[in-house]
Protein backbone atom coordinates (compact mmCIF):
# COMPACT_ATOMS: atom_id res chain seq x y z
CA UNK A 1 0.00 0.00 0.00
CA UNK A 2 1.61 3.02 -1.21
CA UNK A 3 0.76 5.88 1.07
CA UNK A 4 1.26 9.69 0.80
CA UNK A 5 0.59 12.70 2.67
CA UNK A 6 0.35 16.20 1.28
CA UNK A 7 0.87 19.61 3.09
CA UNK A 8 -1.91 21.37 2.10
CA UNK A 9 -2.21 25.12 2.77
CA UNK A 10 -5.21 25.73 0.69
CA UNK A 11 -3.09 28.04 -1.69
CA UNK A 12 -2.25 27.22 -5.64
CA UNK A 13 1.03 25.08 -5.20
CA UNK A 14 -0.37 23.03 -2.30
CA UNK A 15 -3.33 22.10 -4.48
CA UNK A 16 -1.44 21.36 -7.63
CA UNK A 17 0.87 19.17 -5.28
CA UNK A 18 -1.84 17.06 -3.94
CA UNK A 19 -3.49 16.18 -7.54
CA UNK A 20 0.14 15.06 -8.71
CA UNK A 21 0.02 12.73 -5.35
CA UNK A 22 -3.05 11.69 -6.33
CA UNK A 23 -1.82 10.59 -9.67
CA UNK A 24 1.46 8.74 -7.73
CA UNK A 25 -0.01 7.30 -4.70
CA UNK A 26 -3.02 4.90 -3.85
CA UNK A 27 -3.86 6.94 -0.83
CA UNK A 28 -3.13 10.41 -0.41
CA UNK A 29 -3.60 12.10 3.34
CA UNK A 30 -3.90 15.58 3.66
CA UNK A 31 -2.22 17.51 6.27
CA UNK A 32 -2.82 21.15 7.31
CA UNK A 33 -1.49 24.00 9.99
CA UNK A 34 -3.66 26.18 12.34
CA UNK A 35 -0.80 28.75 13.11
CA UNK A 36 -3.00 31.96 14.46
CA UNK A 37 -2.29 32.76 10.72
CA UNK A 38 -4.02 36.23 9.33
CA UNK A 39 -5.20 34.13 6.26
CA UNK A 40 -7.05 31.85 7.85
CA UNK A 41 -9.45 31.44 4.42
CA UNK A 42 -6.87 29.02 3.46
CA UNK A 43 -7.87 26.83 6.24
CA UNK A 44 -11.23 26.57 4.78
CA UNK A 45 -9.68 26.18 0.97
CA UNK A 46 -7.68 23.08 2.50
CA UNK A 47 -10.86 21.77 3.89
CA UNK A 48 -12.50 21.75 0.57
CA UNK A 49 -9.52 20.71 -1.48
CA UNK A 50 -9.69 17.80 0.86
CA UNK A 51 -12.60 16.33 0.13
CA UNK A 52 -13.35 17.51 -3.47
CA UNK A 53 -10.83 15.39 -4.60
CA UNK A 54 -11.00 12.49 -2.23
CA UNK A 55 -8.32 13.21 0.91
CA UNK A 56 -8.09 9.64 2.75
CA UNK A 57 -7.97 11.96 5.72
CA UNK A 58 -7.69 15.61 6.47
CA UNK A 59 -5.60 16.63 9.78
CA UNK A 60 -5.26 20.25 10.84
CA UNK A 61 -2.89 20.13 13.74
CA UNK A 62 -2.40 23.79 15.85
CA UNK A 63 0.49 24.65 16.12
CA UNK A 64 1.76 26.49 19.46
CA UNK A 65 4.16 29.18 17.65
CA UNK A 66 6.69 30.65 19.60
CA UNK A 67 7.37 34.28 18.31
CA UNK A 68 4.20 34.99 16.54
CA UNK A 69 5.46 38.50 16.67
CA UNK A 70 8.18 37.88 14.28
CA UNK A 71 6.47 37.35 11.23
CA UNK A 72 3.71 39.81 9.42
CA UNK A 73 2.05 36.59 8.56
CA UNK A 74 1.05 35.93 12.27
CA UNK A 75 1.43 39.12 14.00
CA UNK A 76 -2.16 41.24 13.38
CA UNK A 77 -0.34 44.45 14.44
CA UNK A 78 2.35 44.46 11.47
CA UNK A 79 1.10 45.39 7.79
CA UNK A 80 1.88 42.53 4.90
CA UNK A 81 3.87 44.46 2.54
CA UNK A 82 2.27 45.54 -0.55
CA UNK A 83 4.28 45.41 -4.15
CA UNK A 84 7.40 44.27 -2.98
CA UNK A 85 7.96 41.33 -4.38
CA UNK A 86 12.33 40.53 -4.53
CA UNK A 87 12.76 43.89 -2.53
CA UNK A 88 14.07 42.06 0.16
CA UNK A 89 16.60 39.16 0.66
CA UNK A 90 14.25 37.46 3.12
CA UNK A 91 10.78 39.07 3.35
CA UNK A 92 9.43 39.68 6.86
CA UNK A 93 6.38 37.42 5.92
CA UNK A 94 8.57 34.90 7.00
CA UNK A 95 7.86 32.59 9.44
CA UNK A 96 10.56 31.05 11.88
CA UNK A 97 11.53 27.22 11.12
CA UNK A 98 7.80 26.91 9.44
CA UNK A 99 8.23 24.15 6.91
CA UNK A 100 10.96 22.36 9.44
CA UNK A 101 7.82 22.26 11.94
CA UNK A 102 5.27 21.17 8.68
CA UNK A 103 7.34 18.43 7.46
CA UNK A 104 8.53 17.14 11.60
CA UNK A 105 4.57 16.70 11.86
CA UNK A 106 4.35 15.24 8.35
CA UNK A 107 7.23 13.17 9.74
CA UNK A 108 5.59 11.84 12.79
CA UNK A 109 1.93 11.37 11.27
CA UNK A 110 3.47 9.42 8.21
CA UNK A 111 5.42 7.13 10.68
CA UNK A 112 2.40 6.40 12.29
CA UNK A 113 0.24 5.61 9.39
CA UNK A 114 2.80 4.22 7.17
CA UNK A 115 3.22 7.12 4.88
CA UNK A 116 7.01 7.57 3.32
CA UNK A 117 6.25 9.74 1.04
CA UNK A 118 6.06 12.98 1.60
CA UNK A 119 4.64 16.09 -0.80
CA UNK A 120 5.51 19.66 -0.43
CA UNK A 121 4.81 22.45 -2.76
CA UNK A 122 7.83 24.07 -2.32
CA UNK A 123 9.45 26.26 -5.03
CA UNK A 124 12.56 27.78 -5.76
CA UNK A 125 12.28 29.33 -8.98
CA UNK A 126 9.36 32.27 -8.76
CA UNK A 127 9.45 32.08 -5.21
CA UNK A 128 9.55 34.66 -2.23
CA UNK A 129 12.80 33.90 -0.61
CA UNK A 130 12.41 31.92 2.04
CA UNK A 131 15.14 29.26 3.45
CA UNK A 132 13.17 26.56 3.63
CA UNK A 133 12.07 26.52 -0.02
CA UNK A 134 15.04 25.54 -1.05
CA UNK A 135 16.55 22.22 -2.70
CA UNK A 136 19.28 21.99 -0.33
CA UNK A 137 17.01 22.44 3.30
CA UNK A 138 14.65 19.28 1.81
CA UNK A 139 17.52 17.04 1.12
CA UNK A 140 19.07 17.65 4.90
CA UNK A 141 15.48 16.97 6.20
CA UNK A 142 14.70 13.67 4.45
CA UNK A 143 18.19 12.46 5.35
CA UNK A 144 17.63 13.67 9.02
CA UNK A 145 13.64 11.93 8.73
CA UNK A 146 15.10 8.78 7.79
CA UNK A 147 17.22 9.25 10.68
CA UNK A 148 15.28 10.04 13.15
CA UNK A 149 12.50 7.63 12.90
CA UNK A 150 12.05 3.90 13.99
CA UNK A 151 11.06 2.83 10.19
CA UNK A 152 14.16 5.27 9.04
CA UNK A 153 16.44 2.87 10.94
CA UNK A 154 14.69 -0.67 10.98
CA UNK A 155 14.28 0.22 7.29
CA UNK A 156 10.66 -0.87 6.79
CA UNK A 157 9.86 2.38 5.53
CA UNK A 158 11.69 5.10 3.99
CA UNK A 159 11.03 8.86 3.99
CA UNK A 160 10.84 10.75 0.61
CA UNK A 161 10.20 14.13 0.40
CA UNK A 162 8.88 15.12 -2.97
CA UNK A 163 8.69 18.53 -3.67
CA UNK A 164 7.34 18.19 -7.78
CA UNK A 165 7.08 22.23 -8.02
CA UNK A 166 10.38 22.76 -6.65
CA UNK A 167 12.03 24.03 -10.39
CA UNK A 168 8.47 24.88 -11.95
CA UNK A 169 7.90 28.28 -12.71
CA UNK A 170 4.70 30.03 -11.45
CA UNK A 171 3.50 29.58 -14.96
CA UNK A 172 4.29 25.89 -15.69
CA UNK A 173 2.41 25.41 -12.17
CA UNK A 174 -1.15 27.18 -13.30
CA UNK A 175 -0.35 25.28 -16.57
CA UNK A 176 0.64 21.97 -14.26
CA UNK A 177 -2.79 22.54 -12.60
CA UNK A 178 -4.80 22.89 -15.30
CA UNK A 179 -3.78 19.74 -17.00
CA UNK A 180 -4.96 17.64 -13.82
CA UNK A 181 -8.50 19.70 -13.69
CA UNK A 182 -7.61 21.57 -10.73
CA UNK A 183 -10.54 24.07 -10.06
CA UNK A 184 -8.90 27.32 -9.40
CA UNK A 185 -11.49 28.76 -7.21
CA UNK A 186 -11.16 26.33 -4.26
CA UNK A 187 -7.90 27.83 -3.92
CA UNK A 188 -6.63 31.10 -2.08
CA UNK A 189 -3.03 32.29 -2.01
CA UNK A 190 -3.45 35.73 -0.77
CA UNK A 191 -1.88 36.65 2.91
CA UNK A 192 -3.78 39.17 3.56
CA UNK A 193 -7.27 38.59 1.98
CA UNK A 194 -10.36 40.33 2.90
CA UNK A 195 -12.86 38.83 5.18
CA UNK A 196 -15.15 37.67 2.54
CA UNK A 197 -11.80 35.64 0.96
CA UNK A 198 -11.37 38.30 -1.45
CA UNK A 199 -7.04 38.46 -2.68
CA UNK A 200 -5.98 41.67 -1.94
CA UNK A 201 -3.38 41.48 -5.93
CA UNK A 202 -0.30 43.06 -3.87
CA UNK A 203 0.94 40.93 -1.22
CA UNK A 204 3.99 38.63 -2.40
CA UNK A 205 1.71 35.95 -2.62
CA UNK A 206 -1.10 37.69 -4.87
CA UNK A 207 1.73 39.24 -7.20
CA UNK A 208 3.07 35.63 -7.94
CA UNK A 209 -0.33 34.02 -8.58
CA UNK A 210 -0.61 37.00 -10.90
CA UNK A 211 2.56 36.38 -12.79
CA UNK A 212 1.59 32.45 -13.03
CA UNK A 213 -1.88 33.01 -14.41
CA UNK A 214 -0.48 35.63 -17.07
CA UNK A 215 2.48 33.12 -18.06
CA UNK A 216 -0.26 30.53 -18.28
CA UNK A 217 -2.40 32.58 -20.30
CA UNK A 218 -5.11 31.97 -18.11
CA UNK A 219 -7.90 34.37 -16.44
CA UNK A 220 -7.78 33.34 -12.36
CA UNK A 221 -11.70 32.85 -11.21
CA UNK A 222 -10.62 34.36 -7.71
CA UNK A 223 -10.40 37.98 -9.69
CA UNK A 224 -14.06 38.62 -9.49
CA UNK A 225 -14.39 41.98 -10.76
CA UNK A 226 -12.04 43.69 -12.74
CA UNK A 227 -10.98 46.85 -10.39
CA UNK A 228 -8.08 46.26 -7.80
CA UNK A 229 -9.58 46.00 -4.25
CA UNK A 230 -7.37 48.94 -3.65
CA UNK B 1 24.64 37.84 24.16
CA UNK B 2 25.03 34.33 24.29
CA UNK B 3 21.82 32.61 24.82
CA UNK B 4 20.63 28.92 24.74
CA UNK B 5 17.56 26.85 24.84
CA UNK B 6 17.48 23.72 26.56
CA UNK B 7 14.93 21.10 25.96
CA UNK B 8 13.49 20.19 29.56
CA UNK B 9 11.44 17.57 30.20
CA UNK B 10 11.65 17.18 34.25
CA UNK B 11 13.87 14.20 33.75
CA UNK B 12 17.28 13.48 35.12
CA UNK B 13 19.30 13.59 31.83
CA UNK B 14 17.55 17.22 30.65
CA UNK B 15 18.14 19.07 34.20
CA UNK B 16 21.44 17.85 34.32
CA UNK B 17 21.88 19.51 30.17
CA UNK B 18 19.85 22.54 31.95
CA UNK B 19 23.31 23.40 34.96
CA UNK B 20 25.84 21.98 32.16
CA UNK B 21 23.93 24.77 29.55
CA UNK B 22 24.12 27.41 32.81
CA UNK B 23 27.84 27.12 32.72
CA UNK B 24 28.08 28.15 29.10
CA UNK B 25 25.14 30.33 28.06
CA UNK B 26 24.61 33.78 29.25
CA UNK B 27 20.60 33.15 29.00
CA UNK B 28 19.55 29.92 29.75
CA UNK B 29 15.68 29.14 27.98
CA UNK B 30 13.72 26.30 28.69
CA UNK B 31 11.35 24.51 26.54
CA UNK B 32 9.42 21.60 27.79
CA UNK B 33 6.33 20.03 25.61
CA UNK B 34 2.71 18.82 27.05
CA UNK B 35 1.97 15.99 24.09
CA UNK B 36 -0.67 14.04 26.70
CA UNK B 37 1.99 12.15 27.70
CA UNK B 38 1.14 9.63 30.84
CA UNK B 39 3.99 10.81 33.11
CA UNK B 40 2.64 14.54 32.62
CA UNK B 41 4.24 15.04 36.69
CA UNK B 42 7.34 15.85 34.91
CA UNK B 43 6.00 19.11 33.75
CA UNK B 44 5.86 20.30 37.39
CA UNK B 45 9.06 19.07 37.76
CA UNK B 46 10.25 20.71 34.80
CA UNK B 47 8.87 24.01 36.20
CA UNK B 48 10.30 23.62 39.95
CA UNK B 49 13.73 23.08 37.74
CA UNK B 50 13.49 26.00 35.54
CA UNK B 51 12.36 28.27 38.36
CA UNK B 52 14.84 26.98 41.12
CA UNK B 53 18.10 27.19 38.66
CA UNK B 54 17.13 30.36 36.83
CA UNK B 55 15.75 30.13 33.10
CA UNK B 56 15.21 33.41 31.91
CA UNK B 57 11.85 32.02 30.67
CA UNK B 58 10.12 28.82 30.85
CA UNK B 59 7.63 27.74 27.58
CA UNK B 60 5.75 24.63 27.86
CA UNK B 61 4.47 24.15 24.29
CA UNK B 62 1.44 21.72 23.11
CA UNK B 63 2.15 19.21 20.66
CA UNK B 64 -0.76 17.94 18.80
CA UNK B 65 0.40 14.49 18.48
CA UNK B 66 -0.66 12.68 15.26
CA UNK B 67 -0.92 9.44 16.43
CA UNK B 68 -1.35 9.10 20.55
CA UNK B 69 -1.76 5.21 19.89
CA UNK B 70 1.15 4.65 18.56
CA UNK B 71 2.83 4.54 21.75
CA UNK B 72 2.69 3.44 24.78
CA UNK B 73 3.60 6.97 26.45
CA UNK B 74 0.48 8.47 24.77
CA UNK B 75 -2.06 5.88 25.13
CA UNK B 76 -3.46 4.85 28.04
CA UNK B 77 -4.82 2.00 27.20
CA UNK B 78 -1.64 0.23 26.67
CA UNK B 79 0.93 -1.11 29.39
CA UNK B 80 4.42 0.64 30.15
CA UNK B 81 6.43 -2.40 30.09
CA UNK B 82 7.71 -3.64 33.03
CA UNK B 83 11.62 -5.19 33.63
CA UNK B 84 11.95 -5.06 29.91
CA UNK B 85 14.98 -2.97 29.54
CA UNK B 86 17.08 -4.17 26.53
CA UNK B 87 14.11 -6.97 25.73
CA UNK B 88 13.30 -5.04 22.11
CA UNK B 89 15.35 -3.16 19.17
CA UNK B 90 13.40 -0.28 19.73
CA UNK B 91 10.34 -0.50 22.30
CA UNK B 92 6.47 0.36 22.22
CA UNK B 93 7.62 3.96 24.42
CA UNK B 94 8.66 5.43 21.42
CA UNK B 95 6.84 8.48 20.44
CA UNK B 96 7.13 8.78 16.89
CA UNK B 97 9.65 11.80 15.63
CA UNK B 98 9.86 12.89 19.16
CA UNK B 99 13.19 14.49 19.31
CA UNK B 100 12.51 15.92 15.89
CA UNK B 101 9.54 17.78 16.39
CA UNK B 102 11.23 19.01 19.99
CA UNK B 103 14.20 20.19 18.41
CA UNK B 104 12.00 21.60 15.29
CA UNK B 105 10.04 23.94 17.83
CA UNK B 106 13.39 24.87 19.77
CA UNK B 107 14.77 26.35 16.27
CA UNK B 108 11.61 28.09 15.80
CA UNK B 109 11.83 29.77 19.34
CA UNK B 110 15.91 29.69 19.07
CA UNK B 111 15.20 31.91 15.64
CA UNK B 112 13.04 34.29 17.27
CA UNK B 113 14.70 34.99 19.93
CA UNK B 114 18.16 34.82 19.03
CA UNK B 115 19.39 31.67 21.03
CA UNK B 116 21.67 29.54 18.52
CA UNK B 117 22.79 26.77 21.18
CA UNK B 118 20.69 24.16 21.68
CA UNK B 119 20.98 21.84 24.30
CA UNK B 120 19.34 17.93 24.46
CA UNK B 121 19.79 15.39 27.02
CA UNK B 122 19.97 12.80 24.24
CA UNK B 123 22.25 10.01 25.48
CA UNK B 124 23.46 6.93 23.35
CA UNK B 125 25.23 5.10 25.61
CA UNK B 126 22.74 3.88 27.81
CA UNK B 127 19.45 4.70 26.56
CA UNK B 128 16.41 3.15 25.49
CA UNK B 129 16.98 2.44 21.94
CA UNK B 130 15.52 5.68 20.50
CA UNK B 131 16.56 6.58 16.75
CA UNK B 132 16.20 9.94 17.43
CA UNK B 133 19.06 10.05 20.13
CA UNK B 134 21.50 8.98 17.98
CA UNK B 135 24.84 11.36 17.36
CA UNK B 136 24.32 10.98 13.49
CA UNK B 137 20.24 12.19 13.90
CA UNK B 138 21.43 14.94 15.70
CA UNK B 139 24.62 15.86 13.56
CA UNK B 140 21.98 15.70 10.75
CA UNK B 141 19.42 17.95 12.28
CA UNK B 142 21.79 20.35 12.67
CA UNK B 143 22.69 20.73 9.74
CA UNK B 144 19.09 20.80 8.03
CA UNK B 145 18.23 23.59 11.02
CA UNK B 146 20.58 26.00 9.44
CA UNK B 147 19.41 25.05 5.84
CA UNK B 148 15.88 25.88 6.70
CA UNK B 149 16.46 29.36 8.38
CA UNK B 150 16.61 32.63 7.96
CA UNK B 151 19.66 33.16 10.48
CA UNK B 152 21.66 30.47 8.93
CA UNK B 153 21.24 31.35 5.83
CA UNK B 154 22.29 35.15 6.54
CA UNK B 155 24.93 33.84 7.83
CA UNK B 156 24.01 35.99 11.59
CA UNK B 157 23.36 32.96 13.99
CA UNK B 158 24.27 30.01 13.65
CA UNK B 159 22.77 26.77 15.60
CA UNK B 160 24.71 24.07 17.41
CA UNK B 161 23.07 21.07 18.76
CA UNK B 162 24.86 20.44 21.87
CA UNK B 163 24.38 17.01 23.00
CA UNK B 164 26.92 16.64 26.00
CA UNK B 165 25.53 13.69 27.39
CA UNK B 166 25.90 11.62 24.34
CA UNK B 167 28.94 9.65 25.33
CA UNK B 168 28.21 9.49 29.01
CA UNK B 169 26.30 6.41 31.10
CA UNK B 170 24.23 6.77 33.70
CA UNK B 171 26.63 6.52 36.41
CA UNK B 172 28.45 9.53 34.89
CA UNK B 173 25.33 11.69 34.09
CA UNK B 174 24.26 11.00 38.11
CA UNK B 175 28.23 12.14 38.77
CA UNK B 176 27.99 15.04 36.90
CA UNK B 177 24.41 16.40 38.69
CA UNK B 178 25.70 15.59 41.54
CA UNK B 179 28.97 18.03 41.00
CA UNK B 180 26.83 20.95 39.24
CA UNK B 181 24.96 20.93 42.43
CA UNK B 182 21.26 19.00 41.05
CA UNK B 183 18.87 18.63 44.00
CA UNK B 184 17.89 15.09 42.31
CA UNK B 185 14.42 15.50 43.82
CA UNK B 186 13.39 18.04 41.93
CA UNK B 187 13.76 15.33 38.54
CA UNK B 188 11.06 13.06 37.59
CA UNK B 189 12.07 9.87 35.37
CA UNK B 190 9.27 7.01 35.23
CA UNK B 191 7.38 7.05 32.31
CA UNK B 192 4.43 5.65 34.54
CA UNK B 193 4.16 7.18 37.95
CA UNK B 194 1.77 6.75 40.90
CA UNK B 195 -0.36 10.34 40.83
CA UNK B 196 1.26 11.51 44.16
CA UNK B 197 4.43 11.66 41.77
CA UNK B 198 6.26 8.37 43.18
CA UNK B 199 8.17 6.33 40.55
CA UNK B 200 7.04 2.70 39.43
CA UNK B 201 10.52 1.97 39.79
CA UNK B 202 10.30 -0.98 37.04
CA UNK B 203 10.01 0.59 33.69
CA UNK B 204 12.44 1.21 30.94
CA UNK B 205 13.44 4.57 32.50
CA UNK B 206 13.53 4.18 36.47
CA UNK B 207 15.78 1.38 35.62
CA UNK B 208 18.40 3.16 33.97
CA UNK B 209 17.54 6.27 36.32
CA UNK B 210 18.34 3.22 39.43
CA UNK B 211 21.96 2.18 37.45
CA UNK B 212 23.33 5.47 37.55
CA UNK B 213 22.52 6.04 41.22
CA UNK B 214 24.18 2.48 41.70
CA UNK B 215 27.12 3.18 39.46
CA UNK B 216 27.86 6.64 41.10
CA UNK B 217 27.19 5.08 44.26
CA UNK B 218 24.56 7.39 45.62
CA UNK B 219 21.23 6.89 47.28
CA UNK B 220 18.24 8.17 44.84
CA UNK B 221 15.67 10.53 46.96
CA UNK B 222 12.78 9.88 44.93
CA UNK B 223 13.00 6.57 46.63
CA UNK B 224 10.72 7.43 49.65
CA UNK B 225 10.51 3.67 51.21
CA UNK B 226 12.44 0.62 50.98
CA UNK B 227 10.14 -1.58 49.45
CA UNK B 228 9.15 -1.18 46.09
CA UNK B 229 5.70 -0.24 45.20
CA UNK B 230 4.52 -3.76 43.11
Amino acid sequence: MNRAIVLLSGGLDSATCFLIAKKEAEEVFALSFDYAQRHKVELERARSLAETYGAAAHRVVKLDLPARESSALTDLSRDVPRHALGAEAIPITYVPARNTLFLSNAVAWGEAIGAGDLYIGANSIDYSGYPDCRPEFLESFERTANLGTKSGVEGEMTFRIHAPLLRMTKGEIVSKARDLGLNFALTSSCYDPAPDGEPCRSCDSCLLREIGFREAGLRDPLHRSPNHRE
